[in-house]
């Protein structure tokens, strides 16, 4: 804890942490309601196929000739997406990815539904499949949407035959830069595609009301998204509509989009009955929005003292069968794709694109890992070939404060220099430390985010506080909040309450999702108790015959500063107020986390604005390869993240290490295998995610500039400790036995083949 | 609706009439969860008795040994009460009345519960009872209470023997005022005890989690207050307890206080599972805390002009076996004992005395309408002995702006002449009708409410606005919130919205009763909406390069006043300030309606305050009586109501109906008949409470001065069309047929019997 605080800086457990320990957490598959009938989805067996017919007959009968049974006939015309509205919620004339919806039913038990949905009988007619992007992408390819330029959306996306989106970044003369350099370097990568991997699958819960009102129970990271999107989907207005946002088991982007709610929903309206859905693993793998594959072309010019003159990159993110979040993803690919370095001269082209698998969407910074493993890995090969120091070759480049990138958007609270500095000296990356051992850094960057965030406090009769936001608690968020407040209030943290979230009583946020929750609800915080305290501070000085001036509040008491013997505690403030003058006290508190500006002679097609905003972040690591087996195993891992500011440390360490562990399986293990369009390994024991006892010694360092525009400084931290690992490890591999990955995850097979190759 | 007003003014039906309406609402009594229990109570079959032995072992068996049973050995030591905590929640050592609580079960069904209840053997060995509170006044009378003098809160109420509580005032000298008086008047009048008579019986349900957190569904109009209550008696800190208020069916009273909610706390608690309980309608009759019978002694004396010099009063408040809201109905009674007038001589004694019958408690207008038949039938009987016009007598007494009662409070906003004058002028007082045929009036009065309200709203992403208050809708109230917004922010009202309440959400809000919501929550709502417009005005300045004070908002639109055509609607501003700059716009209003200040030397006992604000009202009757059968026909009566102001002209007829009815029924055939402590009527058959084919024509009339605290001049209405309607009645039936029925309800058989001894 800092010395100038008293709650902020303080390590500390997530609220529910008793509860989430000892099973007492109640999940949103854990809800029953009287009445509930559980629903299942049929889904298609083929990855691109006609519909001929649907008979759901047998279902009726099986299910007592209850409206319980839905199909396209019975959804809303509506199409969803994220920039491009290009998805149905049932296949109807033809089927896009095995894993699509094509009816939905629901009975008094899920093993009942579970019969119910195989007795539908669907008469396909199975057209050929394209399961490649690169291979999507020609011109002559067969096409997976007919129309996608009558999407909604599809305007602000360039977009031609499978092309779903594409974003193009433009500086200076590209030829010119390559033609300054000494050398070129020009390399292409690959990245799988992996699972968010969160333990809790989907689950929602829907109770549709005679009136109309549409309820909804969901681990939603974006609860007031969510009911923006219901609103326009069932054509109801906001009020028609409550979410509630249940105990988060895992979101890392899974959960911040609409998913199985509508099912719900349309489920509930026809039966009458509240409908309840659990997805299964095997669904969760098959047919749930894994982060995006890539090709990665990266072409860099560079002169002999390492000054970069050029760079070309070229990005193909493989989107699967709807757009979902990929022009967004893609987007944020192409603002990536340069790196945080100084490059006059660049061209830059990303492209989203479909094929007949499942959706990807976001996974933990999105758009990010993937160009970084490239542009990182590519940083390595070039120190290597110029014989420097990669510290020192990145920042030679690095960006400074205030640099304005290719996009036209500035670089804020740039800490790169401290982060490299710091995870250098903390692998000790210039000694070398064995056979078959070596060592590996790279860098990355992500942002503190932005968007509007309120938060409410109210003065309970108790001398408490309760606080109200309306941010789902996915990464134990909801404490620092309270820190925030209690920090501001001078009231101890176990008089400071959260308040239950929904939609209809909760201040307005946008998401808990791209690291923004530390930045927009803790000033969002921040400013709501400020305006308490004044409220406060007014109302002690009328009963203390002051000036609120005058007056501090520290422990849940106020007094007045040159006389501290006069003073009036909370608790007394709070049954004066309540029941003898002035009435309850509320404080309100409103942010709007800082939009970015991009040049748009130099940014063409679709981007989500994550600001300016910064935050870097290095890693280090040690590894040793086996180069009988191919295994490579980590040493030490060295984290040092750019925070600003630490509010709970304790919080932040979880962080780094939770995606310190998410980036290693990207490295290293995860992959989604497929073929046809056939996921092969939809089940964890196959897919490759390290357990507790697969992670290396992590060191989890904090550079602390108070240089973030979240509470005193602070900076967001949700994404950024996933993003430059995989390079980290490839440069470190490279360093242990001279092969170079440029395809992930860096299996075994991969090193013994690049060995043979190599002539070992 | 007044012309200066946009939502003001208006004909609206409350907001969920059409639930109500189809029977979609769903009441607690509709509430089902999964696993919920259904919980019974077992009561006493003696009125006082000692228990020797409760024996639940058949209970426990019948229910699979499972933990359904409780009694005072798992029971909070905890005694309760208003005043006075006197009452355990169940009867240990002995009963009190017929219907105490002994012993609670719960069990997967109604019906199962009920039989264990039956199979549940008690011992005990019967006591003398105590049934008429002047009886029970006798210092040789039994105890009721042994240890009243140990109760927590006794030393704020004087006591002894069985009297509870006493309240007593002196102003001059009251011996001294009978000498100046040319005639004495000395009457004694009863009133009967009557139930609230609302539709939906006590329902609550109570969900215990293994985390020790509870969560209670009630209808009840004090959620706040319920919680604080809750907290005290289950040592609980107040943010472990959420009060969910439910549809209220109809409270009158009946639902202010803490009832069957610790039941099914204690249910849930031993069982784990969630625990309904829903009274009966014989619970109701006989168990459930009716209006306060009494015998009120008043002696009053006149000068031949009519002006008044003195008046004793004594009255008796039968309270009943606990104390419950007891000491502030009868301390209520003292302070309405001498009505409306200036008397410069004043004794006033209060009596609120144990019997061992069921509590009575608050039934509207707490302790008023019975002192108000007392001396409002008095004066009637003053004028006709001095030959004097009955409002020329009232108005020659009647209290004026500022004037100081005797217990050292003020009169403010006194509208009585005008209510007399309307109507004396609807029923045409001075024009005889017919034979057995006559015409009567009286007035009173009641307050505006007092004490802490709060509102927050917040502009939602639509455009739309939600407010959230923490006021349960117990009449009507939500529409009335409403639209006290929508005139503020110039929003259409279909634009406005409720936000269900919880105490963990809502604002802090003293109480939905004693008619203080038009009034308090009124204007918390309008500071809010003050609060909310001056963010929008500032945020809409901003954007249309202006000045706030430049800016007007009607009709959802903000525009400069001096340009129209510069505009911007609400749902851009809100558009914008959610996605592009600003952040979500909330705004928190409060308020506490001022407090009355007592003479501490001329006001001792307990009182509960209600501020100085008063609204009163007269009411003018003309009715017929049959000599033969005795039966009393209402022709019609008007209600004059000073209401400073008619926000919702609908709801206050609404009020103003339902307060005659109940005062109709009060004055005419409503009373719980009593013999040794057994209630001998317990259904609504043999009651004798009106239906709507027994009502009269009432006619409505408003004054409406604009001298109220509430918004724009309004008054409280809930409480004032019940208080004078008996008197008026009484008065009515002696001008028909010349006798005087001092003992309520007026029956025929008092009729005849008061026939016969005139000697007709």
């Amino acid at each position: 804890m800092k010395e100038e605080f008293s709650y902020i800086g303080k390590h500390l457990p997530v609220l529910d942490i008793k509860e989430k320990v000892t099973g007492a957490t109640q999940y949103a598959a854990d809800i029953k309601m009287p009445g509930m009938l559980h629903g299942k989805i049929l889904r298609s067996p083929h990855p691109h196929a006609e519909i001929m017919r649907v008979d759901t007959s047998r279902a009726e009968k099986l299910l007592g000739g209850k409206k319980y049974v839905a199909t396209a006939e019975d959804a809303p015309q509506a199409l969803i997406g994220g920039a491009v509205q290009d998805m149905p919620f049932f296949a109807s004339e033809k089927v896009r990815f095995i894993g699509e919806p094509v009816a939905v039913v629901a009975a008094p038990t899920a093993e009942l539904a579970e019969e119910a949905i195989e007795s539908i009988r669907v008469e396909y007619k199975k057209l050929p499949g394209l399961f490649d992007a690169i291979e999507a992408m020609d011109p002559e390819a067969i096409l997976i949407h007919e129309h996608c330029g009558e999407y909604s959306g599809s305007s602000i996306v360039v977009k031609s035959g499978n092309v779903c989106s594409q974003t193009s970044i433009r500086r200076g003369d590209v030829e010119k830069g390559f033609r300054e350099a000494d050398h070129i370097f020009e390399d292409v990568f690959h990245t799988q595609s992996i699972i968010q991997g969160q333990i809790e699958p989907h689950a929602a819960i829907a109770r549709v009301h005679s009136t109309g009102r549409i309820e909804v129970w969901t681990p939603t990271t974006l609860a007031f998204y969510l009911r923006g999107q219901l609103s326009e989907i069932f054509g109801l207005p906001l009020n028609h509509i409550s979410v509630y946002p249940t105990t988060i088991g895992g979101s890392f982007g899974s959960k911040e989009a609409v998913r199985i709610e509508p099912y719900c929903i349309l489920l509930s309206k026809k039966s009458g009955h509240p409908v309840k859905i659990v997805t299964s693993r095997e669904e969760e793998f098959t047919s749930f929005n894994p982060r995006h594959s890539t090709t990665i072309e990266i072409k860099t010019g560079v002169k002999k003292d390492g000054t970069i003159t050029a760079r070309k990159v070229k990005l193909v993110y493989d989107t699967g069968a709807f757009s979902d979040a990929g022009p967004m993803v893609a987007g944020e690919g192409a603002k990536q794709a340069v790196g945080p370095y100084k490059v006059p001269n660049v061209e830059v082209d990303s492209y989203c694109v479909y094929t007949n698998k499942m959706s990807a969407h976001c996974c933990r910074a999105h758009g990010a890992p993937q160009p970084t493993f490239a542009f990182e890995s590519q940083m390595d090969i070039i120190a290597r070939k110029l014989g420097m120091d990669p510290v020192e070759l990145r920042l030679k480049n690095a960006v400074e404060e205030g640099y304005t990138g290719p996009c036209g958007d500035r670089y804020l609270g740039v800490g790169i220099e401290e982060v490299l500095l710091k995870a250098a000296e903390g692998i000790e990356l210039k000694a070398r430390s064995g056979p078959n051992r070596g060592k590996g850094i790279a860098v990355g960057n992500w942002y503190s985010g932005v968007g509007a965030s309120g938060a409410t406090m109210k003065l309970n009769v108790d001398g408490t506080v309760s606080l109200s936001i309306g941010a789902p608690d996915a990464t134990g968020t909801d404490i620092m909040a309270l820190q925030v407040a209690a920090e501001e209030l001078g009231l101890p943290l176990d008089r400071m309450l959260m308040a239950p979230k929904d939609t209809d009583h909760s201040p307005f946020d946008l998401m808990s999702s791209g690291s923004r929750i530390t930045h927009c609800i803790g000033q969002a915080v921040r400013n709501a108790a400020g305006d308490l305290k004044a409220k406060l501070l007014e109302m002690a000085a009328q009963q203390l015959d002051t000036y609120p001036k005058h007056l501090e509040m520290e422990e849940g008491v106020i007094r007045v500063k040159h006389a501290p013997e006069q003073q009036i505690s909370m608790k007394r403030l709070a049954l004066s107020s309540h029941f003898l003058a002035h009435g309850p006290i509320m404080g309100t508190g409103t942010y709007f986390g800082k939009l970015g500006s991009f040049d748009q002679n130099a940014l063409k097609g679709f981007v989500f604005d994550m600001g300016e905003d910064r935050a870097f972040v290095a890693q280090a690591t040690e590894v040793e390869v086996d180069t009988g087996t191919g295994m490579v195993k980590l040493v030490k891992l060295v984290s040092a993240n750019d925070v600003g500011l630490l509010i709970n440390p304790t919080n932040a360490e979880n962080q780094v290490l939770g995606g310190v562990h998410q980036g290693i399986g990207f490295a290293l293990s995860e992959h989604i295998k497929e073929k046809g369009g056939e996921v092969l390994n939809p089940h964890f024991r196959d897919y490759g995610m390290l357990t507790a006892a697969d992670m290396p010694e992590v060191e989890c360092c904090f550079v602390e500039n108070r240089n973030g525009p979240g509470p005193y400084g602070a900076k967001g931290l949700g994404e950024q400790p996933n993003v430059p690992t995989a390079a980290a490890i490839a440069n470190a591999v490279y360093d242990a036995i001279g092969v170079r990955i440029k395809s992930l995850p860096i299996t075994p097979e991969k090193i013994l083949s690049a060995l043979k190759e190599k002539g070992e």
